[in-house]
C-alpha cells in the first residue's frame, strides 16, 4: 500500500507554493511522469485520456467547418526553413538537428518540425494551380519539438502534442475569415467543455507569430493569476506565398498569391485545466472533458449486496451514456474518496447497506463536495442534472475569479504597482510602440497578452509613455 | 478541367506493370504526395481518412482487451538504445540521430524512435515496482523513423505512422497469452474490417524482431503474389527486463523480472487495401473501411428536381448511418463516375429524371460494377444488403486468389522452379536451420515468411538440405 499512502499525503497547498503544488498535482494524479530526456515527459493514461477527449472534441468542431486532416513530415531540410526570413529567425534558435541518416552524414541538415507552415507552403506549392484547387483547409495531429532551456510538464516541454491548421485561400477577406472563425472554435471549446473562460485579442507586432501578418490569441488566467496563452490563429496574408511562390490563376486566368493561416492547440491545455479547477485536493476535471465522470464507491462492500449494487448502477449510468467505474479495490472508502478527489474525476456515488436499505445513493461533486441524496430511480437524471450544474459553475466560477483578479490602471506608478503586488491581469492603453512594451517588460517582467476585441477606452494616453493610446492592452506575467 | 483529364486517363494496367499501377493509384486516388524529403511523403486526406479509419476500428478492439493509450518522447539517447544487444544492432544501422539543439551540440546524440521498446522499458523500470502495478497494458499511436534506402509510399518510407503497443507482465504465460491475442486482433480486423485474408503463424529466428523470444506475424499476399508482413507481435520474455532491471516483488515478497512484449500495426496497410484490392480502374476500398461509402451521382443535373432529389437521398443515408456525399460539380456524369472508380468508393447512386419519375434509383457496385435497380422506399435497406454483400465477397475474392496462388512443394528442384514461374506462396518443409533460409533466399530471393499456426506435414525432410523436417513453412518474396 505504499502507494496510496503517497497519495493521500497532503501535497503542497496551492497558496503556499503554487509551482510546488502543480508539480505535486501533475505527479500524484499520474497525469505525467519525467523520462531520462531532460525536458520530455511521459503522458500516462490518466493524462492522455484527457488529450483523447480534447482531440475529439476539437477534431469534430474543425470538421464541422470543413477542416481535412493529412499527415507531413516530421523533418524539415533547413534550406527549406530559411525561405521565410521573419520565420527561420524565430525558430532556428530552438530547433532540434538530424545531422546522420543510419551511419551517413546527410548532405543537407533537417531540423525536426517546431511548426510545419514551410512544409505545408513546400506542398501547397505544388498542390494549388487553379481557383478551383482553393481553399485548402489542412490541419495534422502530431508532436512538435522546440529545444527551450526551462521546461515545466505541459506548460513547455521540448516535445509536446498538438494540431496545427494550415489553410491556403485566395482572398484575404477568405483568410482573415479563417483565423476568426479558428480563434472561435477555440474560444468556444475552452468555455463550453474546459469550463475555461478567455480573452480573445490581438497579439502586438513584439509577441505576434514569426512570419505572420497578424497573430489572434485566447488569453486564460491561472489560479496564481498569470497568464496562459492558450490558443492561436495566425494571418499570414501572402508573404509565406511569395517566399515559397504558392500561385494560382484565377477565373480571369491572372497569376495570383494565396492567401495563408495557420492556427494551433496543444497539450498545454492540460496545464490550464489544471491551474484553473485544481484545489489543495488535487485535480478538478469539468465532465465534459473528463475520462472518468463518476467514481462509484461502495461503502462496508464485503456486505451483502453492496458490491453487486455498485456495478448495477455502473451498468445503468454507462448505458446512460456516462463515464463511470467502479473502485472496488481493497482499500477504505476514505482512501478511495482521496483518490478519486485527486485524480479529479467528477463526482463520486457513495453506496453502502444503509443506502441500499432507503432506496437511495449520495452523489458527492468533487469541485464544491456538495452532496445530493437521491432515489436510486432518479439517478441517471440526477446524475446529469449535477454534471451540468458542476460544469457551468465551474466556469462561473473561473470567470469570477478572473473578473476579481483583473485591475484597470491608468497611472504608470499604480501599474507598475498592481503588477507586482496583485497578480491577474491589468488592463492599460498603449501608445503601440514596441519600446513601451519593452520598457514595461523589463520594469515589471509583464508582458502584452493582447488587444482584446472588445476595446473599452480607459483613458487618452499610452501608461507608459503618455503619448496618444491607440489601443487598450490586457498585461500580465504568463506561462 | 486539366486535373480530371489525368484523372481519367488511363492508369498503367496491373499485368503489364504492378509496380507503376501502385504508383499511378497513390497519386491519382490523391492518397499521397511527395516531398523535399527524400523517403518522406504527404498523406492527403482522402489517404489519412482511411488511415483514421483502421485508428478508430483499432483503437477500440485495444481497448475492449484493456490497452490503455499514452505517449512517450520521440527521442531516444544513443545510452538508451545500446542497453538491449541485439536490439541496438538491428536498429542502429537505420536510425536518424539528432545531434544539436538549438545552436549547442548535445552532450549525448539521441536518435529519433524507430520503435520504442527501451524507451518503455526505462518507464515501467520506474513504473513497475510490486505485483499491484502489474500488469501495465500500454499503447501509443506516433510515428517512426527508419532511414531506408529504397522508399515506397505507404509500404517503406522513412517515417511511417504506425501503433506500438508495449506490455508488462508477472508471468511468461501471461506475455505468452498477450501476445497471441493482440496478433489475434489483428488478423480479425483485417479480415473483418479490410477484407484482406491473412495467414497466422511465427517467424523463423531469422526474420523475427531484434531483442525478441518470439516474433508472431500476420502474412498477406498481395495481388501481384508477393507477400507482405501485415502485423507482428513480440514476445521478449525477461530479456529487456534483465538489461532494463525491471523487477517486481511477487507476494510472496520475492524480485522477479516481469516478462514484456510489443506489437504493431501501421501505414503500410493503406498500402495492403491497394494492391489487395486494386483494380485497373484504381482504388476500391471494403466499404467498412471508406471513409465515403456511397457517392450519390445525378444524372442530368440541369433538370429541374434533380440536384434536390440526390441531396435528399443523401440526407437520407447520411441519417440512416452511412457515409455519402453527392457529386453536384459541373462534370459529366461519365467523368464523376471515373472519379468515384479512381478513388475505391465502394458503390455509387445514379439518379436521374427518368429514375425519379419511376421512383428508382440505380446502385453500382465499384468492386465488380453490379448494377441494382431499387425503389426509392427500399434503398437505405437494400444499400446495406448491397455494402455487406461487396464486403464479405471483397473477402472470399482475395481468398479465392491467395488461395490459387499457393503452391505446396516437396522437392527443391521444383521449389525453386514455382519461386521463380509463379508468384505467391510456397508451402514447404524446413528443417529448422538458417543455412537453408540463407541458401534460398540466395537462390531464390525469397524468404521464409512463418511457420503458420495451422501446421501439416507435407513431406519428412526439409525441402532444401533434406535432413528432417521440423516445420511446414510458408515461403515468398516480400515488400
Amino acid at each position: 500500500m505504499a502507494k496510496d499512502k503517497k497519495l493521500v499525503e497532503a501535497i503542497t497547498s496551492m497558496d503556499s507554493d503554487f509551482a510546488q503544488w502543480y508539480t505535486d498535482v501533475v505527479k500524484k494524479a499520474e497525469l505525467i511522469d519525467y523520462t531520462s530526456v531532460k525536458g520530455c515527459m511521459v503522458i500516462k493514461p490518466a493524462g492522455y485520456a484527457i488529450w483523447e477527449n480534447i482531440q475529439k472534441e476539437l477534431d469534430a468542431r474543425f470538421k464541422a467547418t470543413g477542416v481535412e486532416n493529412v499527415y507531413l513530415p516530421m523533418f524539415i531540410p533547413e534550406s527549406l526553413l530559411q525561405k521565410e526570413k521573419d520565420h527561420v529567425e524565430g525558430f532556428a534558435p530552438e530547433v532540434a538537428w538530424v545531422t546522420h541518416g543510419g551511419l551517413e552524414p546527410l548532405q543537407e541538415r533537417m531540423c525536426v518540425r517546431p511548426t510545419s507552415e514551410t512544409l505545408f507552403c513546400d506542398f501547397y506549392a505544388k498542390e494549388v494551380q487553379s481557383y478551383r484547387d482553393l481553399p485548402k483547409v489542412y490541419n495534422q495531429w502530431c508532436s512538435v519539438v522546440r529545444w527551450e532551456k526551462t521546461t515545466r510538464p505541459f506548460l513547455r516541454s521540448r516535445e509536446f502534442l498538438w494540431q496545427e491548421g494550415h489553410t491556403a485561400h485566395a482572398t484575404a477577406e477568405e483568410a482573415e475569415a479563417r483565423t476568426i472563425q479558428m480563434l472561435n472554435v477555440y474560444a468556444d471549446f475552452c468555455e463550453e467543455v474546459l469550463a475555461i473562460p478567455v480573452i480573445k485579442g490581438q497579439k502586438t507586432d513584439k509577441e505576434k507569430f514569426a512570419g505572420a501578418e497578424a497573430t489572434y490569441t485566447i488569453e486564460s488566467l491561472m489560479h496564481d493569476g498569470k497568464a496562459l496563452q492558450s490558443g492561436t490563429s495566425h494571418n499570414f496574408g501572402d508573404g509565406f506565398a511569395k517566399a515559397f511562390e504558392i500561385q494560382y490563376t484565377d477565373r480571369d486566368n491572372q497569376l495570383q498569391y494565396v492567401h495563408q493561416t495557420s492556427w494551433g492547440m496543444t497539450t498545454r491545455m492540460i496545464g490550464a485545466i489544471i491551474m484553473v479547477h485544481g484545489d489543495d485536493s488535487g485535480l478538478v476535471l469539468p465532465p465534459r472533458i473528463a475520462p472518468v465522470q463518476v467514481m462509484v464507491i461502495p461503502i462496508a462492500q464485503h456486505k451483502e449486496g453492496v458490491l453487486d449494487k455498485a456495478y448495477a448502477i455502473r451498468d445503468e449510468l454507462l448505458a446512460a451514456g456516462f463515464q463511470v467505474k467502479v473502485d472496488d479495490s481493497d482499500k477504505s472508502p476514505g482512501w478511495k474518496f482521496s483518490e478519486q478527489e485527486m485524480k479529479g474525476i467528477p463526482v463520486r456515488i457513495e453506496i453502502g447497506p444503509k443506502d441500499i436499505e432507503a432506496g437511495q445513493a449520495v452523489i458527492v461533486r468533487r469541485d464544491n463536495r456538495e452532496k445530493t441524496i437521491v432515489s436510486l430511480g432518479e439517478l441517471s437524471q440526477k446524475l446529469a442534472e449535477v454534471l451540468n450544474a458542476m460544469q457551468s459553475e465551474m466556469l462561473e466560477r473561473a470567470r469570477a475569479h478572473r473578473d476579481a483578479h483583473t485591475y484597470d490602471v491608468t497611472a504608470y506608478e499604480e501599474f507598475v504597482k498592481t503588477l507586482e503586488e496583485k497578480p491577474g491581469f491589468v488592463r492599460a492603453m498603449w501608445c503601440g510602440d514596441q519600446a513601451c512594451e519593452d520598457k514595461i517588460k523589463e520594469d515589471t517582467t509583464a508582458t502584452s497578452r493582447c488587444m482584446p476585441f472588445e476595446q473599452e477606452k480607459l483613458s487618452d494616453t499610452c501608461i507608459c509613455c503618455g503619448k496618444p493610446a491607440k489601443a487598450m492592452v490586457y498585461w500580465g506575467k504568463a506561462y
